[in-house]
C-alpha cells in the first residue's frame, strides 16, 4: 500500500489543457461489436421469447436453469432465513425512501387559459415497469428499494424485477425481501441484455413493460438504449456511466471523514471517479494520509486502489474556484464538508445529489437518507434529472372549449392555420363557430 | 375525388390479426444508411464546427450563405413587415401557452425523512437549450411558441433556435416574431442533422446546449438520437413518429366536425394516421361523406387523400369497446365527441393530449388552447409524457443529516453496507458516529 501514490495538485499551476484532463471522464467505449452482440441477443429474445431467455440464463448464470421463476415456497423460505437485523435495516431504508418519494406525488392541474377554455395536466402511473437489479457477486437490496418504492407509490400495476441468478438458480434473500416489501409483482431470474429484451418485448409468461429502470453492465446499458430507440416503444430511465464523487472541503472538514467518503466511492469500481477540491494544502495532505491508511483495511482494497490511481486531490485558490470547478464537472454525488455548506447550496446546483455538511456521508444516500441513488453520472447531471417518483408516471394534457371559448380563440387559430398553410385546421374551427352550421347534421 | 374510397369496417367482424393490423403503426425504416449518413454529418460538425455547418447550409438550403446569422436589422425589418393580425394571433397563442405552462412551475420540496435527516428535491432550469424548427415550405411560428415559451418561463439562460433558411437566406417573419416574443437568445440559420450537431457539440459562435427539442425529418430525428446516446451529454425531448388522431364519436357528434378534425390530421402529411371509432354506422357513413366532400376543398388535398387511404373508420359494439381500442392504440391526439365526453376521461388516459367534447378541435391544441403540441406519438403515449415546463428543468436532490440524524440511520446503513460488501460505505458512517473519533483531527 505504500506504493499507492496519489498526487496533490494546485489547480492554478495546471495549464488549461491539464485542468480539462483532470476533470475528463474516462472514455466510454462505444464498440460496434457490443452494439451488434446486443442486437443479436435482443432479436433472439424477440423471436424466440422465453426459450431464448432461458437459454441465455443457462449459458451465463445457472447452467441447470429450467425456469425463469422461483416458486413461492423458495421465496418464502429464503426470506424466512434472513437475519432479523437485515430485515430491520431494509425496513428502515424502505421507510425513509418511501417518505421522500411519497412527498413527490404529482398533482393534476387545471386552469382556464382563456374564458371558456380549460386546460389540464394529468398524471397516470405507468401500467407496467421493469426493474433491473445487477447480480453476480453483489447483493443489491438497496437498488430494489430505490426502484421498487417509487413504482409502488405510483401504483404501477405490474412491476417486474429481473436479476441474474447464481449458479444454483438463487437470488439473495435480502433482495427477495426488499422486492416483496415494495410489492414487486413478478420476479424473473435473468440478467444481461436478454433480461432487458424480456422486459421490453415481453415473453410468454410476462408481457412487455413500458419502461425499464436500473443500473447494469455495458450489455444492459446498451440493451436499454437499443430498446428505447427501436419500435418496442419501451422507455428507459437514465443513461449510465461510471459512478463519481466530488468533495468540497475547507479547514473545518475532518480529513478522516473526507477520506472515508472518497473511499466509499472508490470501492464501487475501478472506474469510479473521486475528486477532492480544497483551498487547504493541509487538508489535502491529511486526506491523502487517511486515504492510504484507511484503504488497506478494505476488503475491496484492490478495487479502491485502482480507482484512487485516477483520483484527483486538487488544491484550489478559494471556495469560489471550488464552486466553479464543481459546476463545470457536474458530479453525480457532491459532498460539501464545510461549516457553511448550506449557504453554498444556491451556487452548487449541477449535481445528481448533494450531501450537506460533515455528518452526511455519501453512503447515507446510497442506502437510507431517503433520496434515490439512481443518479445522472458522467456529466449528465447538467441535463438529466435524478430518478424520482414522477419517472414512474406519464403526463398528458386535456383541453375543453365551450363554443364561446372556441370563438375566443377562433381568430388566433384560423390566422395561424393560414400562416402555416393548413386549411383543414382552419375549417375545423370555422365549421364550429359559424352559427348556421353549428347545429346542422348531415 | 370520387375515387377516394374509405372503407367502413365493423370491429367485431375483423379477426384478431385484422384488428391488430388496423391499429398497426406504419413501419419506421431504421435504415443503416441513414444512421451512417447522420454519423458522418455529426462528426464533420464536431471536427470542423461552424465551417462544416455553413457548408451544409450552402448545400441544402441557401447556396449563397456566408453566415449562420441574420443581423438585427434583417430581423427587425422582417418583423416590421409582418401583418398586425398575424402578430395578434401569435400574441394570443403566446398568452394561453404561457398561462398553461406557467401553472406547471415546479416547487422545491423539503421533508424530514427521519429525525435530524432532511431531504430535498430541487429544480434548476437547464442552462442552455436548443430548439429545432423545421423549415422548407412550412412556416411554423406555433412550434417556436411551444418550445420557446416553456424555455422562457423556466429561465434557461441561453435559448438557441435553429431553422433552415430558404434559398435567399431568410426565415419567415412570423417565426422571427414568435422567437423574439419568447426571448430566444440566438438564432442559427441551419437545419437537418448539421443543426443538431451545432447544438449538441457547439460551434465557434454558439457553445453547446444541454438539450435539444423539437420536431424534424428523419435526419433530424436520427441526429437527436445519436447525440443523446454518444458522449456529447446532450439530452433530447421525445422520440418522434408520424402524427395521429383518434376520434371517438357517438350519435351526439356532428359528422361535419368529426370529418374536419380527421382532415386536419390527414393534411399534416401522407403518413398521418386517422382513426374514427363510433358505435353508430350512421355516424360512420356521414363522416365518410363529409370527408369526401371537405377534402376536395383543401389546398393540401393530395396529402390528405394519401393519409385517408390508410385511415380507419371503425364501427364498434359500444363505447366500452371504443375505450378499450383507444387505450390499446394510445393515440397522440384523442378527440372525444360525445355529450358525456368529460365522464369518459377517467377511462381514457393513454393519449398525448385529449380534446373534450364537440367544440374542441384538434387544431385548437396545435395553436392556441395553451397545451403543448409536442406530444408522444407512435404509441409512445403509453410510456412517454407530453412536453411540459418541467422538461426544461433538471431535478436534483439534497440531503443533510445532523450527527444525531446520522446515528438514527447508522444501523440501517452499516447493515446494508455489510450485506452489499462495501466496507468503506460502512466506515464512512462509523467514523462519524463513534464518539471518540468525531472531534478528532489527524
Ligand atoms: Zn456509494
Ligand atoms: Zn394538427
Amino acid at each position: 500500500m505504500s506504493e499507492l501514490r496519489i498526487p496533490i495538485e494546485q489547480w492554478q499551476n495546471l495549464t488549461a489543457a491539464e485542468q480539462a484532463q483532470r476533470l475528463a471522464r474516462p472514455g466510454q467505449a462505444q464498440a460496434e461489436s457490443l452494439r451488434e452482440k446486443v442486437a443479436v441477443i435482443l432479436s433472439d429474445v424477440r423471436d424466440s421469447g422465453e426459450r431464448a431467455v432461458l437459454n441465455y440464463t443457462r449459458q451465463f448464470d445457472n447452467p441447470n436453469a429450467t425456469s425463469l421463476r422461483l416458486d413461492d415456497k423458495q421465496i418464502q423460505s429464503a426470506i424466512a432465513s434472513l437475519d432479523d437485523h437485515v430485515k430491520r435495516a431494509i425496513d428502515t431504508a424502505y421507510q425513509t425512501i418511501y417518505r421522500f418519494h411519497e412527498a413527490q406525488r404529482p398533482e393534476d392541474l387545471s386552469i382556464e387559459t382563456a374564458p371558456g377554455v380549460q386546460c389540464e395536466l394529468r398524471y397516470a402511473p405507468l401500467d407496467a415497469v421493469g426493474l433491473y437489479i445487477p447480480g453476480g457477486s453483489a447483493t443489491l437490496p438497496s437498488t430494489a428499494l430505490m426502484l421498487g418504492v417509487p413504482a409502488q407509490i405510483a401504483g404501477c400495476q405490474r412491476v417486474v424485477m429481473v436479476s441474474p441468478p447464481n449458479q444454483q438458480g438463487e437470488l439473495p434473500a435480502a433482495l427477495l425481501y426488499a422486492a416483496k416489501r415494495c410489492g414487486v409483482t413478478d420476479i424473473l431470474l435473468c440478467g444481461g441484455a436478454q433480461a432487458i429484451g424480456a422486459l421490453a418485448y415481453g415473453i410468454e409468461s410476462s408481457p412487455a413493460v413500458g419502461k425499464v429502470f436500473g443500473p447494469g453492465n455495458s450489455f444492459v446499458t446498451e440493451a436499454k438504449q437499443q430498446v428505447s430507440q427501436n419500435d418496442s416503444g419501451c422507455a428507459m430511465d437514465l443513461p449510465a456511466g461510471p459512478s463519481e464523487l466530488l468533495v468540497i472541503a475547507d479547514d473545518s472538514a475532518n480529513p478522516a471523514y473526507v477520506a472515508a467518503d472518497l473511499l466509499s466511492q472508490a470501492e464501487h469500481g475501478p472506474d469510479s471517479q473521486v475528486i477532492l477540491l480544497t483551498p487547504s494544502m493541509t487538508v489535502a495532505e491529511n486526506v491523502r494520509q487517511e486515504l492510504i491508511a484507511q484503504c488497506t483495511q478494505l476488503s475491496r482494497a484492490d478495487i479502491a486502489e485502482q480507482a484512487l490511481l485516477s483520483s484527483r486531490l486538487l488544491v484550489v485558490a478559494d471556495m469560489n474556484e471550488a464552486i466553479t470547478i464543481s459546476e463545470t464537472y457536474a458530479p453525480e454525488h457532491l459532498s460539501i464538508q464545510t461549516d457553511n455548506a448550506r449557504e453554498l447550496l444556491p451556487q452548487l446546483t449541477q449535481a445528481g445529489s448533494v450531501f450537506v455538511g460533515h455528518y452526511t456521508p455519501e453512503s447515507g444516500g446510497d442506502y437510507a437518507t431517503g433520496t434515490n441513488h439512481v443518479l445522472p453520472t458522467y456529466g449528465y447531471a447538467r441535463n438529466y434529472s435524478s430518478l424520482g417518483l414522477v419517472d414512474f408516471y406519464r403526463r398528458y394534457t386535456v383541453q375543453e372549449a365551450s363554443q364561446d371559448g372556441l370563438r375566443q380563440l377562433a381568430e388566433a387559430i384560423t390566422t395561424l392555420a393560414d400562416v402555416e398553410g393548413l386549411d383543414a385546421h382552419k375549417r375545423a374551427v370555422t365549421i364550429r363557430t359559424e352559427t348556421q352550421r353549428t347545429e346542422s347534421r348531415l
